[in-house]
């Protein structure tokens, strides 16, 4: 699915953008930490819902009524010639607990050392299943 | 719409990344370079469709099928309590040309040396109309 140009590309990024859009198609874009992993992209949810409002996060509302979802890595410098990115298209799926929600939170912890402070283990794991790879411009 | 502190810190970002969805809300995310003015937030198109297919961008096609877009702007660094982004949602409006457009384009041309040796004149604007403006984390 990935180039060895975009994987390396992916792999030296460390925030990508997440875009998901309701079930009437209004999109949302947040950025996010990920791992580029064997089954998916991960993105972690590091953040449990505000006390006011005791729902889950619009990116995962998002997911579960439209798990059509893109996620963009890309490098920006005043060198325009050095711009790139890759853009990584599919379905998301939730993983509330299990192996693979498991294995991810430990590439994310692996990948940021930010994150191994932080009780992630009972929070959901967003794993893009990617259909579509596409880039554009210099990801050397 | 904006508050004081969301406006200096869109000013002071050099990237967003915009977010469209087609007609059956599958998302698709790209950075870009904005302006923000009076009456909207402006992103131009800066290359001509390719030669071997002269159709729209897919950004372009994407908000003549489906107006709704979303616009982050954010900051990343390692230190996390830095982060910080702005999201901006709303209907966007494809200027092909007339006095909005030139002048979103001079604005741009104003932020963005790059675009001064472009000939951008031709090419169409974007223009999302900002319906709701959300923030999160540290934009100082």
């Amino acid at each position: 699915m990935f180039g060895e140009r975009q994987r390396t590309f992916l792999d030296s990024r460390r925030v990508g953008r997440l875009a998901t859009a309701d079930a009437g198609g209004r999109p949302h874009v947040v950025p996010v930490c990920f791992a580029l992993g064997a089954r998916g992209v991960y993105v972690t949810i590091d953040e449990k819902p505000k006390r006011e409002a005791p729902r889950p996060l619009k990116r995962i509302r998002n997911i579960l009524e439209n798990p059509s979802v893109a996620l963009v890595v890309d490098r920006y410098e005043e060198d325009w010639s050095c711009l790139g990115w890759v853009m990584v298209r599919g379905p998301a799926e939730i993983l509330e607990n299990g192996e693979e929600h498991d294995r991810a939170q430990a590439m994310l912890r692996d990948r940021y050392p930010q994150y191994r402070r932080m009780a992630l283990e009972g929070l959901p794991v967003i794993a893009i299943r990617a259909e579509r790879v596409t880039g554009w411009g210099n990801l050397g």
